[in-house]
């Protein structure tokens, strides 16, 4: 297996060259986020995940997760790392300090949770779904929920899951059946919920499950579900943890991958609960409002798988990188008198450059995000707030589409590169490629990101926030034009760069159009859309770095002209090997629906 | 877990339709290949694979092998099938009739071996490493040898492995290092062999390895290479078994897929065999003649890991088409009345379009290979012989990488149709992708087949081989022309044909022209070369499919319409989404090599 070195010089470059830190320091109550502190927590926190962590994500995938009677028990080390975990002061990082977090802002959380999340993507999930609870009842809990609940969820002390998903009830949460009687101030929860994310394990005292469910005369369909409270066990008046609530783990899933994070089959009601019949359970805001709170909590949750693809892909670039360093196999074929280090083979450098000009692009995409995350929440001028929030929503569906699929791809390049030895799971490098695989599907889909895509955030608007983003691209490219006349590398990037951005602009076009007249061809074209635009904005981002690079190495006494070099050399990359797909995307986009629609189901 | 149906009406399609069967049926010898014996084999190897292989295939792999002091345990059931395979003669279908073969050309052979590869990969294995065994004996072996080794090999009561990996000699033969030292009529082979397939297994009562290994006075490098034969057990001269021989299973692996079929690593010398102080090997052919011997030996195996691409990416369709009919979730964009199976959204629609056309793409290259295979050898014309041998050896590299790179997208694929479920492995979706991994992998990884395809099949005559297929492609763009000047699917075809030909012809003509100029370069575009190659002589085979439906929808009485009105729409998929790659991988094979080998070593 390979060790996982946090990526510090490539973060910090994201974080200070392409302006994702500065616009937040400058914000009202950020003052004290500067360059120096988040590069001590940075540094801090890789060696926490470098240590503790990623040395466990080897033996937590052969290990996994065991299940005994409703019991849960994660891998060797996991409680031990937890414990670290909490210790450290890492899940408080993100949250308000009202309720004992430490406030800091997105653009220091987002590198902070990619390196636990490259370390070990398994483990990550937990705090994960924790910050998911945590912001659920932040949105929407009365005060005496937040006080009871909060305070041990941010130190945690206290894990947090997010039920959603039943048997007949994936993607489609009309279909919810899981049903919520009142009962006094409370209400009595029954039904079964599946693929429960750290649903049980044996990290935290208590564990508080949110729960989507409906009423008795709740009305049909999505309009009609509400959000609850479920503690595992119930918390007395004085804090301290009383009887066990009618709620139990059934099993746990054998899955393709992410091991050592158990993926529960809950059951609420009817079991040997010692609180009687049906699951205890509060209610979050108000009834058959809770679909409306999830899609408020969405981006965040949708914004973190995107970086799990990031992580992921970080993660298995190194570990293939180190291999092809060091295994020595087959002549340079430029001529060499033995056998060299795979990494001399053009195709090895093509697979690397492919894996690395991708991870960057996704950084560059992910970063860019948070940070206008953080402006959208607290610029004091609303123009700022709004036009950087418009930008999140466009691309939160972007960063988790297409970074999760391309993802998938890397980690499997990532084997490729390893030979035969990529096979054998001692290597480590197919546990990226199973771990990979389901950040494609949980939190939304592909498809699902690419309807939100093309629907809520294209064509509602007729594209209009599509189009502010594609005249800073048209600045960008402008700039490269100015910087580059006489650069190959600029012009190259600049030429791919062009291109691009029209095979997008035509589709945003093309898909604020034909949505209301052919939905089902718009529809058809939705995730080749969302990788295009992946793609696109991705090569924007790296065209970016590349200026960034070239005003470096342009200064007075440069330092670092190997780094800057490398940055221009791998933006071109993505330029003429990413984002030359674009013409053909756009085609196929356009014009490809009648053959996805022609057959008849019977002619399947 | 899907049931597996063998696709045998699409197989007839493409023996009948575009011209596989009917010239092999003409050739010397296959008189008697006739389409309703093709049929009947067809039919009967199609109950043997979905009763008795398919059923196997996810009981093997959650089971896997076990390793015990030296001895190896298939998955329960794995016995009992291997003696149905052998007792229904399937084992012997494409040997010669000399040595108890059934002597069926590999036009017939290929659709009977698809479905044991997508009934159970795992299983197909064995016979396929046999038959390696049984070709390098046929080649090389003496009379005597041959009398000793292939009635039972043909049979399938002996087995047979390759071995030729080392831990420090993969790709790189060259590094071989285990040895043969000459005694008396045999050699005593000493050393260390990895990755060997059934290397060690039950299910037949002796293994017969054929070995790689040097002579002490071999040259060095892969001119000094030697074959040798090494049985588990000695055969006396009555056929008997003997001794037990000085070669020993030492562990297998634990791998990503596959897990029925033993991947063993073989010590050769220094057990306690019964024979002493060494592994009895006897030469095959000349001395330092084995890589040479490999080589010849290397379409036939190429082709077949080729096949399994198309195999497990039909396997792998199935089943997602399978739930896609039967999972309920989400409305119908266009309306419906509430949750609609998947199969009607149209993402899925793409998905499965995707896989299926992709599926039909390889399958009729693949078979238009083993026709030529077929004509090559028997032909009574030496000039058709050539043409066609030429043919085959330039489509081999591509027959094996392209299918085997696609089938990894394409199990992938399956695995999203499933959302959730795909994940979970008890589903056998995720299956197919940890099995489709290995195919990009063995028999020489992707880059090894590109490596083939620029240099011995492209640059070697200029691409005069390569043209002559492009000008069959121009003859089908006419034909296209000439049958669909009005007709919108045969018209979309065209042009993307066209598009896609014109694409590599510009690639071939760069590879031949740069290969001695500037071997770097060509080198870099290689895998993306190969994967145009595929995508263009797929789509030419697609377009062909097209106009042969469109051939039977025109003819007076046509029956079975909705079949023939599909392979039009799915070939117009193929060249709408597919082909729709060809442009933008020509301008990265051509102009990408600068930023793939612009970084320094140190600076990835």
């Amino acid at each position: 297996m390979g060790e996982y070195r946090a990526p510090l010089r490539d973060m910090q470059f994201v974080l200070n060259d392409l302006g994702g830190l500065g616009p937040v320091s400058s914000l009202p109550g950020c003052a004290d986020v500067t360059a120096e502190l988040v590069e001590q927590v940075l540094e801090e926190n890789a060696r926490f995940s470098e240590k503790v962590l990623a040395p466990l994500n080897y033996s937590g995938d052969v290990e996994g997760c065991a299940w005994h009677d409703g019991q849960v028990s994660t891998p060797k080390g996991f409680r031990q790392a937890y414990e670290q975990f909490v210790a450290g002061g890492w899940n408080a990082l993100q949250f308000p300090t009202e309720y004992g977090g430490q406030g800091l802002p997105k653009i220091v959380a987002t590198p902070v949770m990619e390196m636990w999340k490259s370390a070990n993507m398994a483990f990550s999930l937990c705090p994960l779904l924790t910050a998911g609870a945590v912001e659920a009842i932040l949105l929407t809990g009365s005060d005496a929920l937040k006080q009871a609940y909060l305070p041990e969820m941010i130190e945690g002390s206290w894990s947090g899951t997010m039920n959603l998903t039943e048997p007949q009830a994936g993607s489609d949460l009309a279909l919810l059946r899981t049903r919520a009687e009142r009962e006094g101030d409370h209400y009595r929860i029954h039904g079964q919920k599946i693929f429960i994310t750290y649903g049980e394990q044996d990290l935290t005292e208590n564990i508080i499950h949110l729960v989507l469910a409906r009423t008795p005369d709740a009305p049909e369909g999505i309009k009609g579900i509400s959000l609850f409270i479920v503690p595992k066990f119930m918390v007395n008046a004085d804090g301290s943890l009383g009887k066990r609530n009618d709620v139990r783990c059934a099993s746990i899933e054998h899955k393709l991958g992410i091991h050592a994070s158990p993926t529960a089959v809950m059951v609420y009601g009817g079991n040997e609960g010692e609180v009687g019949e049906g699951a205890i359970g509060y209610l979050l805001g108000e009834e058959n409002r809770g679909l409306e709170y999830m899609f408020i909590m969405m981006n965040a949750a949708r914004f973190a798988v995107g970086l799990e693809g990031l992580a992921i892909s970080e993660r298995a670039y190194q570990q293939a990188l180190a291999y092809a360093r060091e295994r020595v196999q087959g002549r340079d074929v430029a001529g060499s008198a033995g056998a060299v280090p795979i990494i001399r083979h053009p195709d090895v450098r093509r697979m690397l450059m492919s894996m690395k000009s991708q991870v960057e692009a996704m950084r560059a995409l992910a970063y860019g995000v948070a940070a206008s995350t953080d402006i959208a929440r607290l610029h004091a001028d609303g123009t700022e707030r709004r036009r950087h929030g418009a930008f999140v929503e466009l691309m939160i569906p972007i960063v988790k589409g297409w970074s999760t699929e391309t993802a998938i791809e890397v980690a499997s390049t990532g084997i490729q590169v390893h030979g035969g030895t990529g096979f054998i799971e001692e290597t480590g490098a197919a546990q990226h490629l199973r771990d990979a695989r389901i950040t494609a599907i949980y939190e939304g889909t592909t498809a699902i990101q690419a309807n939100d895509l093309i629907g809520r955030k294209i064509a509602r608007d007729g594209g209009a926030v599509a189009k502010g983003v594609i005249a800073l691209m048209r600045a960008t490219e402008a700039e490269l034009a100015q910087a580059g006349a006489s650069d190959a590398d600029l012009a190259a990037i600049k030429g791919a760069l062009a291109a691009g951005v029209t095979a997008w602009a035509e589709c945003v076009d093309w898909v604020a159009a034909q949505y209301r007249s052919d939905i089902v061809a718009v529809h058809a074209g939705s995730v080749p859309f969302l990788k295009l635009s992946g793609i696109v904005t991705g090569g924007w981002q790296m065209a970016r770095a590349a200026l960034a690079a070239h005003r470096h190495l342009a200064a007075p006494g440069a330092s670092d002209a190997a780094f800057y070099r490398a940055k221009i050399v791998t933006a071109r990359y993505f330029a003429e090997h990413v984002l030359a797909q674009a013409g053909g995307l756009s085609q196929s986009i356009r014009h490809g629906a009648t053959s996805i629609m022609g057959l008849d189901n019977d002619q399947f």
